[in-house]
């Protein structure tokens, strides 16, 4: 009987982590602890993009390297960490030297940007398969992860969810380019990792991780890892012009819920710091508050209000 | 026009090493070495095996899970480094819980055999594929690269490379099962990471690196490195009872010189150290001489003998 993605890397992947080898925190996270020194830990993250399920067939080699990269540095936003290197795994059907010169193009784009170097690599023949992963660093004293959440916690997401939800389904519904299309298109093709945000939050945020399943999703995690539930008022969700622009009211608030690919971040922090949002690098909004009854519902007006999809997991999904 | 897998790497991903981000070795050797605290290096290396490219469709999950890991581990028993953690990247084409339970019960074996830890994970829907990343640590003052090859030096390799090549035409020739079948189907499914053995090493080789690709390919990358050449007599290789119990003569020595998914060490050692080579913690033979002239020859009898095939390239070989 098939399970989803979540239970099944917990049910046999997850295994108690021993202190001895020097994990502090293993899988299960957006990325691993390991205490490798006694300033700094080290944060290392893995994530493969598959063509047809993460990206479109008819994606750019420069889009796909550039995708490669950045839901790997979403990952070490999440943690708070620093980029430093990383490696890449990469199965190709063949080798051609114009689609590998714009994979690298994207990759390295992206990479330069955060002073990145690529350490290691495995080239293979095969599907159309990328993984990458990633290390960085954080300062001992304080990281962020997905299980610190407290009841009476604000909610606070990064950016616009739902607007890369929007542009996939623009590229697959092959819908006529207009401004709002070729913005949206670009929110999915080349999402921004928030990895100054993850730095800025660092020292005060209870917890958090980034989108990649849909809002509703993850923060249904974000709570069970803190034993809370969450209210989540659909009134202070961050609305798009482009989105609404584009399409149907209804449909905006499904991408915007329940839409994946955002890698944006979401996150918690205690009343008493909610002036330190004004100050941040990227424009966060507080969407809803951490409740102790262990459940995410929406509201509008104080009404709880049913939404229909809670996101993406890979192996629930018959399709994409 | 199609490029070789080696050269592709090279020529795309390749950049120089810039020494800020405390990359010491960085891609293009069996493994990256990080330089992250005074005392130790922390060594990375990343592989990736692929449905009926690195192992027939018809392979047990358990030997799926081995394979991954195992592969990953010569990486770094190549460069003298003590395992220390693994992130896995699993696509899979659907979740099945027995699948995913005997994967794990394969890879744990291993992993636990070397102390090691899973610490971080991706699971996509998407063609079999799997990419492991390790990690290990080795002393600050030495390690074992692929370029320090000099001339006069023995060339050693350990084990018996061929009987993984043989154990591979074993299977895809479906082949009725003898003890020496068996025997060889094991040492292609289970291959032994070499990882005493590099540690043994790391002190006095003067270069190694492990057989992946097929002896003579892979003897080829290890004096390109160094811009020496080789000398390989055929009559000092390791013979398999196994393989000759099974195959002609003349494939025994194809699969020998040629066939890969050994993971056995090639290394260097001055003539000096050669008495060290009788303590080591696994059998290694003497097959011949590191020269001046910047090519690999095999003889027999000190004639020079033409071998045809020199080793498996993904990219360059029309099938497997």
């Amino acid at each position: 009987m098939p399970i989803g993605e979540f239970e099944l890397i917990a049910r046999y992947l997850a295994r108690p982590v021993g202190k001895q080898s020097g994990v502090q925190l293993g899988i299960g996270d957006d990325a691993a602890i390991l205490d490798v020194r006694p300033d700094r830990k080290l944060v290392v993250a893995i994530d493969t993009i598959v063509e047809g399920v993460h990206f479109p067939a008819n994606t750019t080699p420069a889009d796909i390297g550039y995708r490669a990269l950045a839901v790997n540095l979403s990952d070490l936003a999440a943690m708070g960490a620093e980029p430093a290197w990383f490696t890449l795994s990469l199965s190709l059907p063949q080798s051609e030297e114009s689609w590998l010169e714009q994979f690298a193009s994207g990759l390295f784009k992206l990479a330069d940007a955060y002073d990145m170097e690529l350490v290691g690599g495995d080239t293979v023949k095969g599907p159309l398969v990328i993984t990458v992963q990633v290390a960085g660093w954080v300062e001992a004293d304080r990281w962020l992860t997905r299980t610190g959440a407290k009841v009476g916690d604000a909610i606070v997401v990064s950016g616009v969810p739902g607007e890369a939800a929007g542009g996939l389904a623009a590229l697959s519904r092959e819908m006529a380019s207009t401004e709002s299309v070729e913005w949206l298109r670009e929110r999915f093709l080349k999402p921004t990792p928030r990895v100054s945000l993850g730095r800025a939050i660092r020292t005060f945020a209870t917890s958090a991780m980034d989108i990649s399943d849909g809002l509703l999703t993850d923060l249904d995690k974000l709570c069970a890892g803190a034993y809370v539930g969450a209210s989540v008022d659909i009134d202070w969700l961050p609305v798009s012009a482009a989105l609404h622009d584009t399409f149907a009211a209804e449909e905006c608030l499904d991408f915007t819920l329940a839409g994946g690919d955002d890698y944006e971040l979401l996150f918690t922090v205690s009343p008493a710091d909610l002036p330190r949002l004004a100050n941040l690098p990227t424009p966060c909004a507080v969407i809803g508050e951490i409740t102790a009854e262990q459940a995410v519902v929406c509201r509008k007006s104080n009404e709880i209000v049913e939404v229909k999809r809670r996101g993406y997991d890979h192996f629930r999904e018959a399709d994409r």
